[in-house]
């Protein structure tokens, strides 16, 4: 039997597509989202369940066939197409969409792999409870893409990345067994953390096929607010000041620079804008336990404080839930008015928050001084030291060409300029295929050492995602 | 030259103590602290810096010479002191007690492996904020073991165990080789997640030399409240109310069975309890951000909805900082009047919270049934699902001999009790060489075989920590 017939039988012949002569137009398994990567698989396999995930890799064992795992396709770094060859099996996740359980009382739902982030979200949300993880692409991406690669988004400050909203996970390893490691417990200290391992692997080490995450009581009232300020200095302290004056209620604190939110006010004319334009805008939001009053009256406070100290200039707290969704929908809306505007380098980068006005002012002067002209779009989660640290080509210029021949050297500018401060060259998104380059030159060799022989020791034959990451 | 001469050229010689003929006592090395493992090292090694234990690890490369790490030697597992051979080096972390950097703006601290926790949360303390890892040993542990073991206490319900405090880790590994791991990054998928890998390893994948641990600011106001309740199904109700209402306010929620309450009135009748004896009682503990007085209120008004429903029967809310220390220190006495009234078998275990209540309620009955007469103390941090279910003997009983007769039976029973409810039989003690043999009976063989594969991978040679948790 040929491994494609083999294959027919573990997950039935309709979820067996082939390219190609074989009649299928594979380009949504086969391209990646951002469409940097076009690839060419031996095959798109979509099992039902994990027994039928975990024949399909023993099948791929006796075959030596590479397997590329995939969830809703809307990774940023190529890891989750198959490459070029021909040879390496897509195996996509999402007929694994069940949520398996809720337990209200324990704050957990256990959900498989293929779940859309959302409905995940919809699933706490119908059990009146929250699951915090929320970002972008959540109406497509999965869950278990989600945590393949640690996903991060706009809550972080409060409820960390993927990796800490997982409790458990279900995992079939490399040689095709089932790790059946879901667990709703808050404490377990027996034995090596292997959930964390497989979390952030990006499809190298495992392939997750469910996970128990962690929910929380719904926030009472939701509600944000606009700061205007004269410096990204001034924005640290207010992230300070807000931490200690609002706890944990502070669930978010995002920042954007002048030109950035300039190019929605360019694209998107019809959005309110309800601040003037300032060097640097600072949108806070807070969940709040007892009323929205009282988060309003917080905000007002903390706000007013910041003022006094010559923190901000100017500040407009939301009076109504729509008030809030036009001010998260300015933030929201600057990838895409950078798109319009025209083809752009992007940096999704971390640092400590503390060295963040000084790479900043040194890096923005750095690249004005080699690339005259070039426009940056700063923006991104300031609360958890994550920029989206974009390069735009100079306006007027051909872009596309200026990309081809500049965005190795902008790369390397801004990659060298974060290591004196410690700085990560992926804080969210991951390495994949496209930064896998950057990460052996760039990471510790001992780290790579390590990193290597746990894949050795995984993935002895190499055929998870081969290519990917290391 | 001998390998203790070599190892006196690396650390000095006044920092290498050789026990029996050698002169030093080395027993506060050799012996753990509950007294049940009692050792002999072939030396014990006091390095100063991380230099010094990279150097010792590649000289006990070169002779074949094991090495079991230690801090404050407070671990409850013998993970920390050698075993009998005289065989293995014991590696003593302690002089590595520097607290490197304090970031205030990143809220981040850089401390050695060796620092007496204590420490740290006194020089988080005196920079105006927060460490808040807190458990029993605090006076003497070091952060390099709390690390070692994923260490949980009594704030875990909020801030998570040792692991979610972590950031960052200096390593040396097996091979004697330094991994720089330390970050003050919130946000870093730049591979494999070797951070969390070490962290919970006790010793075996590699020693763990710094630490850069988060740092939160300082609560206004931290107040306490003990409530009385009918039942455990209440008490979990209850710690669902008082999430919802305190949102990540609330910090702690203990609970504590009339018996172990009951040891506490017998053994320490100094102690003033609010409350009358009742079935249940639960210690809430809330950490404020505004103000004494809207703490205060926020629990009236959380207890006084209780009492409507019925959950609880009584309640107090402490009017002091020495009101809440008298009600915590009542939880903290249970241990102590535990050891006055006799030997007991202790268990550290975890449950899904929503389970607790059932599995209590069977296991209690199934000892009473096997062992009648046991006294049942169950305490412990119900909103982690973490309960020390603990037995004494019966009461005229010998105690001792009761223990040499039943403690393997009984430990049977509720490990045995635990798995239809996907309990843990260590939640946050880890494993060490006490559970040894429990985990690789009750651990699933596909989780056994990744472990066993990755310590395979990292300590090829089998030289750290020999014989603790595989």
């Amino acid at each position: 039997m040929t491994p494609i017939d083999a294959l027919r039988e573990i997950v039935g012949p309709g979820n067996v597509l082939l390219g190609g002569d074989g009649g299928s137009d594979l380009s949504a398994y086969e391209v990646d989202w951002r469409k940097r990567y076009r690839g060419h698989a031996l095959a798109v396999a979509r099992p039902a369940d994990t027994a039928e995930v975990a024949a399909v890799v023993r099948l791929c064992n006796e075959h030596g066939i590479a397997i590329v795992a995939q969830g809703g396709n809307t990774g940023l770094v190529g890891a989750s197409v198959p490459d070029a060859s021909g040879a390496q099996l897509l195996l996509n996740l999402t007929r694994l969409n069940k949520v398996r359980a809720i337990d209200a009382a324990n704050l957990t739902a256990t959900v498989e792999a293929g779940c859309v982030l959302q409905s995940v979200q919809e699933a706490a949300a119908d059990a009146g409870l929250l699951f915090p993880l929320s970002l972008a692409a959540e109406g497509s991406c999965t869950i278990g893409g989600n945590l393949a690669t640690n996903a991060g988004g706009t809550q972080v400050l409060r409820f960390g990345n993927a990796r800490e909203l997982c409790l458990g996970l279900e995992v079939v390893t490399a040689a095709g067994e089932v790790w059946n490691g879901l667990t709703g417990l808050r404490k377990d200290n027996t034995g090596y953390d292997l959930r964390d391992l497989f979390i952030g692997s990006e499809g190298t080490l495992g392939i997750i096929t469910a996970a128990t995450l962690k929910l929380f009581p719904q926030p009472v009232a939701v509600t944000t607010a606009l700061a205007a300020l004269p410096t990204l200095e001034a924005a640290v302290e207010l992230l300070q000041l807000a931490r200690a004056r609002l706890g944990a209620a502070l669930t978010g604190f995002e920042v954007m620079g002048e030109y950035a939110l300039g190019l929605v006010r360019k694209h998107f004319a019809q959005l309110a804008q309800p601040l003037p334009p300032a060097p640097w805008t600072v949108l806070l939001e807070q969940s709040d336990s007892e009323a929205e009053t009282h988060a309003q009256a917080l905000f007002e406070a903390l706000l007013e404080t910041a003022l006094e100290r010559g923190l901000i200039s100017d500040a407009a707290v939301a009076s109504s839930l729509e008030q809030s969704n036009a001010m998260w929908h300015l933030r929201e809306s600057i990838p895409l008015a950078q798109s319009i505007e025209g083809p752009n380098i992007k940096h999704d980068i971390a640092l400590p928050v503390s060295a963040i006005p000084r790479f900043v002012a040194e890096t923005d002067a750095a690249l004005l001084r080699t690339f005259p002209g070039v426009r940056l779009v700063d923006f991104g989660h300031l609360g958890d030291g994550n920029l989206h640290y974009n390069v735009q080509a100079p306006a007027g210029s051909d872009a596309a060409a200026f990309l081809l021949d500049h965005e190795h050297a902008i790369n390397t500018l801004v990659y060298d300029a974060l290591a004196p401060f410690g700085g990560s060259i992926s804080a969210e998104h991951g390495i994949g295929a496209l930064k896998r380059d950057e990460l052996a030159q760039r990471k510790s060799p001992v780290a790579l050492a390590l990193m290597r022989s746990i894949k050795s020791a995984l993935d002895p034959r190499g055929l998870l995602n081969p290519g990917r990451v290391l």
